[in-house]
């Protein structure tokens, strides 16, 4: 039996669109809203306002070590939600597919969706699926919309102020190392896998602990890029300490080896957060008991010394200026 | 002056990212809610649940007559909401850029975003953009998701009931026709432009005017695959009269030349619609006076005679099944 793929007929609103949905995306995506397949869906969402966003994911490769584009498009999207302090709760899925990807290809990555769907609570209400020529894309690019709602637990964030402590939930750049070396296939001698994970969990357990002030996900620019936009957009200065951040020796390694800042590296299951200073030992031992924050680790403060400007002390005790990045380092990360 | 064009380095969420943002997005897309980029938009929505729907858009040539990709999509999004009896409200747009795209280019889709958006009273709240590199793509790819609110004006539909009389709001096949004769350069003798339009205000036009019970806008498989969605959600017949059905004569006459039939080619600017038969010609009078409803016509009715099957009365007098598109006729029309 020869491979079945996508066709351009899965994409023209026909007899095979409705197949395409019946057969491979529905079974996957079970939700209540979808199943309709009216040209929208109608949820109902509390009062309070909802945090909206959306997100592109035309990573390559599509599948690497610690997830698929799947699990990273769902991530993504819950975390730009839960870092506003809202609940994620409902998702949309765009999908643009390269005529000729298996449909194999096509159900690992539903799968990888719908099982990150599930773990961070939010559910696939609407989708759209188009198909472009041979060459046109490549393999497969995703589009997920989220909502998310302020409730009793979920309310916005109060912004950061000086004198807030900044706690980093986890390693940084594995995400953008791990994908980065399964493109180049750069022999590794140990484990590198992608951080990749939903974390409104993390968040509502850091949040319960004490006062979380400002929260951003470190994904494309890495750490340095959410620290910038922190110290930009609130006129103060963000202080960070080297010897406190947290990094793989893997990652360590193959930053050097492509002679990246691991500062700019894109991560994907890691959270700058500003916490008011009282309460940093207990947010951060919460953070710890949580399987996603188990490397969390306070790592500096926000000043009025400088403001609008990130310096870093180093471990021999200099301190530079950390800039965002300014090119492009690691093209199609996510 | 060497020509300005989209680089990796606009996609890396860096400085050249936050440049672009700066220069070229933020200026016309005009939004408190944007503002801000933060991670989420944070918007209010009134009580009552709410519409949601995603597309992406990969129309290739992106610029055709009667609009462009911008354009398309932004319609595209504000009609899923209007069919469902929605008010248009919020808007994300995420991009896919090909590297190389032109910044001039990218400057037009935008200004068709903007102007459309501000037509149809919907708010871009919420973007992304990536860059792939040259050949991972074809130009630019869109993606709009959108909110819909409901209110005292905009309440859900009622559903569809045997005896409802069928309104198409306008010409067929016209969206699709364009597309393809630009794309293939066909010399075409008289005009043919896409229908391409933000259909709220005439869905709101028709609903003040009488019992709208169903709606569905005839896009991907056109008026064809409408019509069989309707018959098969519902158990209903749908009844069709091929002398009510207005055709262009352009697009008449591309269609031949294609192959195509007309009732399979996809519009942007077209609704079916179920009304009430004591309501049908009020409504149809309110739809002719909208500019975007003028060649609106009553096309036929819901029965129960023959359930799940759409049947056309043709011009001569007989009947002929119409079935679902089998394939694909026309890719990337949307």
């Amino acid at each position: 039996m020869s491979e079945e793929i996508v066709t351009l007929a899965h994409g023209g609103g026909g007899i095979a669109s409705r197949r395409l949905l019946r057969e491979h995306l529905l079974p996957r995506l079970d939700s209540e809203a979808l199943r309709p397949l009216g040209d929208s869906a109608l949820v109902d969402v509390p009062p309070g306002g909802i945090a909206l966003t959306t997100d592109s994911y035309v990573i390559q490769p599509w599948r690497f070590p610690g997830g698929d584009i799947g699990k990273l498009a769902v991530c993504g999207t819950v975390n730009d939600l839960a870092v506003m302090g809202a609940r994620p709760l409902y998702l949309t899925l765009g999908l643009i597919l390269e005529e000729g990807l298996p449909l194999a290809d096509l159900d690992a990555v539903i799968a990888s969706v719908a099982e990150t769907a599930r773990e961070a609570g939010i559910e696939v209400v609407a989708g759209d699926t188009k198909v472009v020529g041979r060459g046109d894309a490549d393999c497969l690019y995703l589009n997920t919309s989220g909502i998310g709602v302020f409730d009793y637990a979920h309310v916005r964030l109060p912004g950061p102020r000086a004198g807030d402590r900044l706690l980093v939930t986890g390693a940084l750049g594995d995400h953008g190392l791990a994908v980065m070396a399964a493109r180049e296939r750069l022999p590794l001698k140990s484990e590198l896998s992608s951080d990749c994970a939903p974390l409104s969990g993390l968040v509502e357990a850091m949040r319960g602990a004490g006062r979380v002030t400002w929260m951003r996900d470190c994904t494309r620019g890495g750490l340095a890029s959410a620290a910038n936009e922190l110290a930009e957009d609130f006129h103060l200065g963000v202080h960070l300490f080297e010897d406190e951040l947290v990094v793989h020796d893997a990652a360590a390694a193959v930053a050097e080896l492509l002679g990246l800042d691991i500062l700019h590296v894109a991560n994907e299951g890691v959270i700058l957060t500003a916490v008011a200073e009282e309460d940093a030992g207990r947010v951060l031992a919460a953070a710890r008991r949580h399987p996603y924050g188990g490397e969390a680790s306070l790592v500096g403060a926000l000043t009025e010394a400088h403001p609008r400007r990130v310096v870093l002390e180093t471990a021999v005790g200099g301190e530079r200026i950390v800039d965002m990045l300014t090119g492009e380092q690691l093209p199609r990360i996510c």
